[in-house]
């Protein structure tokens, strides 16, 4: 992305870009058939539980007056909005705790003003959104997300673990209130009696450890040993909802005697009881909100913008992060002056605004790249088999899997990019097989596993499109019909699920890694670089590395301690803004240029540009005969998480002081050195593939590895 | 072992046996300094923590009149002199269930005669006592145990299982009652409320699913990744104990308002309380016994020397599969003899007799062969890490492992075995490196991994030796000075550790493998050969192997339903010996021969008979300075449950079908038919053994490997 502030430039690069894409983005969706649901569904409950736990604490803390279905209706409308006119569909927006606690703020501000009290509070927090959307509004005609690229990796990865700690903080305090009597109930009642408060408490460690352990179990699901295949992909796919009923389901098993209250369930109102809709017309009443306080709005109106606009911005760059591959171009700008009208709307009609969400839109992204590897699988896979049948030459073989593997993408990238790693596999293969002397003799599994090649052949991509995003927005507005439903939920659950937000949130980011790599031990540290895309690991001393980190954990620490201050703490991100300088020209003094660019590559200049052809992804693969054919290959595809652990392409930068062919230079001797040979050379010497197949790679391999899709792929196409 | 009736020939054969080796069983144990301590603390713990709870059982079920401190000392009692004087010293001896159930049924019988009453009931229960080791003796000495070879892989693995099967019943139950009101108390105390029941039951599932999943966890501390070596090599070791530690501290956590019965503890009596010690002095009461029952005991006493006969003798049988690999003799004859001593003795003195314990004593055996495996490493790994240091060759290298492995053998055994396995893998390194040019060069990395090969090289051995048994029953002895500590145990911890025995008894056995076979995917059957030793399935039809699994599987549940009912219960034994009969002449008529011997080897015959020669094990590797080299290496040691996961040689059977070379003939073409090359091919390919190191093995791979400690290896010297 271009630094640019001129005037509107960057809105009209995004739309140009985004507009491009618009109509492949949909019919990707449609073409993915059923299993867009999967995602869909994931990514509907790490959005809505959520929102409606905020809704519960507004509840409490404006004394009833915004609710879970305020929440769920700004995610709804925000959401919906997004996923049609927004830019970039990969980004979830939802109602987020920073909005809760300004909101809070705010309503106690205005209580305590008698010409004002709190029924012009809604009207007055109709002010402070008008100021904070022009605000946005200013901010993305003038290009304020240019220096979105000034937001290296550091600040994104502390961002996200900020935001991980405070969803596992928010997980262990209402576990430890369900031990205490609610606020807003009666303490004398026998429900509340210290018996009582006792077996609450203790269901609920039971329901939310519960939850979380079996919620993470299922997302393993595909590489369980037992049961069908199809069991396990709905596990997989599912568990998570389905985790949620059964433990609701857990919830109501103690007999009559106890009482009803235990466990504590959601108490969000029915959205037609009274009352329930009072917010909607509160334009009305703007009018009646004092002068003073309708310029005074104009200072947490800053507060608000300042914000979203870099969480917002932040969540978007989450969901686009390198490792994706991404192919279609960003939209910070337009997507910011879309959140500026969306802010607008949610003030007017008396709803706490939303805005991009974190963990939520890298999860979403995640998810698709899972789907997309399964979409690409079993359209392989079962070219594979029906050459396999056909008695087909590994020529042959490979002829077909690369027309079909055309097919389904982009032309321009294929030509330029995915051919190589096709070809570069294949040549080696059929080396092995004429080494064997079986070149034209028809394949058969000694020579061609087909699991572990198409594995290896695929590189991580994600099914860019919007119809997840809008069906996930839609159930999240379905929720307000299904409240009834939803306050059989108990808040154990939901705490239990908080948790398992801020641990799948984990995995991913090289931070946490990094932190984890502190605590392994020196003769395991290899085994980062079997899990994980790691290169830091052969190329950083362990004492930068930890330095770097310390020093990371340590601002994520202070910013965390911020987040406790009674006011200040919404202004978290300022600190988190003040990573920019802090890496620009602080972190260049303490550390050496090149590890620095290992550690945390910094996007000063652009990438290469590759401009972006419109795709005619025929997505013809997903009929359910390949999903069946495809079964047998499930497991490789979600390693750890439901996530894809395939290595990403070497992280180079054009700017940094080590080019990529320099820097693949610099890997190469040390793993000849080390007698270790990397994967084509074991080819040469005639070794199987298939014995070392699912083994785990000695290290050196990862970057042994042929990178499958450049790093130049992604861009805009309007440099 | 013979079959053999000639009275007193089996127990003079133990004898002989067993006292060859009895110096070195002590010297053995020494040897081996302090990391004879783990296997120790942990079968001390799983001997301990049940015959607690059958001591807390049998005291609420006589009144009190035998409590755990009776229990505990009659574990102390037989387990001391068993391990010194007794023949296997693999084998737990202790106070177990349906000993419990026996004294149960006795004390409501002897509670309703008027002219016997409960007072008489130890010294009516001591007349049983006798009448029981009379018949022990009697059994003993006309060598009845020499059927125990009849009692094939089928009887054993389903008695193991049903034991787990009646501790997780007991976990369960255990689990259920802490909801309830405990008989004996006032059900109208205000910590018997509902609510404080229902805060009971959920800290109580708390407490217990918390012990059993951290103590399964920390079971698998050796393959973790952080913390140091030591640390994880402390917390596998003594993870479980540190567990009941733990959890005993959380169950403290309550504040002072919480009752104090709240989670319920241990209830045992101090051993100084007043009448602890009244059943010392019941031989003089014998006496008062009126003749009628004493003549009538002998009923209960054959129902109890069948038990012991049956049970002890498969304790035994279980503690020394063949997949262990023992080198020391048997001894059935004449510990069965011992434990007729033993359980007059205990009747005399008016507690509870012992007998060998299932699943403790493989359990032990597990242990000792985890400790032998790290002994065995670290000596051959500091041998090799020193030669490397002097840039030795290759060829030096595996002559100084050679020296040193031949150093801690038995000298026979090595000559004649265990260099065959060491020869093997030194060729196809050597002829690997001559590919290299480099068979004279320093070795280096690249050539020998250390890790690697001599986990290959090491064959399953366990440390036979009496000291862990001897230290471990002392400790028990320990508790009834150190029952107010004890008392301080919540009994929810019980359950979640009887729990844990349950779990902790199944792998390894190969009845569980194959029922879970039944729910694997067909597709990844091929994974139970990559984790077991599992030759069955490659090959049994799947469909034999499902209907022998189920034909088993209906045969335990039966024997489970027998436990249910009242009296005819402690006869379940009865069921599993049935199963000789069966075994030898119907299920011979459902199934194939062959696939019988695959699946349940039957040991009609001897093994080849190998004298076992006098010892002079050198166990100097254990110095500390060999266990710091070594610990990068322990991660392989344990790979899931802290036991070795090395295949153990092919199972066959001289009088079977199928001798060993036609065994092995009928796997390779099959291997090779499938293209996947063996291990030893692979080398031959100039693979480096480094690149498919730790990778998953492919089918086949488990036969391919060569036996390393033959078949013949084990047996006894009498024959």
């Amino acid at each position: 992305m271009e630094e640019t502030f001129v005037p509107f430039r960057g809105i009209k690069n995004d739309l140009r870009g985004r507009l491009f894409c618009y109509r492949q983005d949909w019919s990707g969706g449609f073409h993915a058939g059923n299993r867009i649901l999967a995602p869909t569904t994931y990514i509907f409950f790490a959005s809505a539980i959520p929102v409606i736990s905020f809704g519960e604490q507004l509840e409490r803390n404006t004394d009833g007056i915004l609710t879970a279905v305020q929440t769920l209706a700004s995610t709804f409308l925000c959401g919906t909005i997004h996923s049609i006119i927004g830019g970039q569909p990969l980004l979830i927006l939802g109602v987020a705790e920073p909005t809760v606690l300004m909101y809070t703020f705010m309503y106690s501000f205005a209580k305590d003003r008698p010409d004002m009290d709190s029924k012009l509070f809604l009207a007055w927090a109709g002010w402070v959104c008008v100021w904070a959307s022009l605000l946005l509004f200013l901010l993305a005609i003038l290009g304020a997300c240019s220096i979105i690229n000034r937001f290296t990796r550091i600040a994104g990865e502390l961002f996200g673990l900020l935001i991980a700690l405070l969803f596992m903080q928010q997980a262990i305090r209402g576990l430890i209130d369900e031990f205490r009597i609610p606020n807003r109930e009666n303490p004398k009642a026998i429900e509340y009696s210290l018996a009582w408060r006792f077996s609450n408490g203790m269901f609920a460690i039971v329901l939310s450890f519960g939850l979380l352990l079996t919620a993470l179990g299922s997302r393993k699901a595909r590489s369980w040993r037992y049961g069908t295949g199809w069991l396990r992909g709905f596990i997989a796919d599912y568990g998570v909802p389905l985790m949620v009923l059964i433990w609701t389901g857990v919830s109501y098993m103690p007999s009559g005697s106890v009482p009803k209250v235990i466990p504590r369930r959601l108490s969000s109102p029915n959205p037609w009881s009274s009352g329930a809709y009072e917010n909607w017309t509160v334009i009305k009443e703007m009018g009646n909100v004092p002068i003073v306080y309708i310029v005074g709005a104009f200072i947490p109106a800053t507060m608000i913008a300042v914000l979203y606009y870099f969480d917002h911005s932040v969540a978007s760059q989450l969901a686009q992060q390198k490792e994706f591959n991404l192919r279609k171009p960003s939209s910070f700008h337009y997507d910011l002056l879309l959140l500026g009208f969306l802010t607008l709307l949610c003030g007017l009609i008396g709803i706490p605004p939303s805005n991009g969400v974190i963990p939520q839109s890298p999860m979403h992204t995640k998810s698709l790249a899972t789907l997309k590897h399964q979409l690409l699988r079993s359209r392989l896979v079962a070219t594979a088999q029906n050459s396999m049948r056909q008695n087909a030459s590994l020529g042959q073989l490979y002829g077909n899997m690369q027309e079909a593997y055309k097919q389904m993408q982009t032309p321009l990238i294929y030509q330029e990019q995915s051919v190589h790693g096709l070809r570069e596999l294949k040549e080696s293969t059929i080396q092995l097989a004429s080494s064997m002397g079986n070149i034209d003799a028809p394949v058969d599994e000694s020579v061609f596993d087909i699991e572990k090649e198409i594995d290896d052949l695929l590189p991580v991509e994600v099914k860019e499109q919007r119809l997840s995003n809008l069906l996930q927005s839609v159930m999240v507005g379905g929720c307000v019909a299904a409240m009834p439903f939803l306050r059989k939920i108990p808040t154990s659950v939901l705490w239990g699920y908080f948790a398992f937000m801020a641990i799948e949130s984990l995995p991913g980011n090289q931070f946490w890694e990094r932190i984890l790599l502190l605590f392994t031990a020196p003769s395991r540290r290899f085994k980062v670089l079997e899990e994980h895309h790691a290169s830091f690991v052969e190329t950083v001393p362990f004492k930068t590395i930890a330095a770097f980190t310390i020093f990371q954990t340590a601002y994520l620490l202070v910013c965390f301690g911020l987040t406790w201050l009674p006011i200040a703490g919404v202004l978290f991100p300022l600190m988190i803004m003040l990573l920019v300088p802090v890496r620009q020209y602080v972190l260049p003094k303490l550390f050496k240029g090149a590890h620095l660019t290992d550690l945390d590559a910094a996007d000063y200049e652009e990438y290469p540009a590759v401009p972006f052809e419109i795709a005619t992804e025929i997505d013809a693969g997903v009929r359910r005969t390949y999903a069946e054919s495809a079964e047998i290959l499930n497991e490789l595809v979600t390693r750890s998480r439901g996530e894809i652990k395939h290595m990403s392409s070497p992280k180079v930068t054009s700017t940094s002081g080590t080019p990529a062919a320099d820097l693949r230079s610099r890997h190469s001797p040390q793993i000849m050195e080390k007698g270790y040979s990397p994967r084509m050379n074991d080819l040469r010497q005639g070794k199987s593939p298939t014995v070392s197949g699912r083994g785990k790679f000695s290290p050196g391999m990862g970057e042994a590895r042929p990178s499958k899709l450049g790093d130049g792929v992604r861009g805009s196409t309007m440099k």
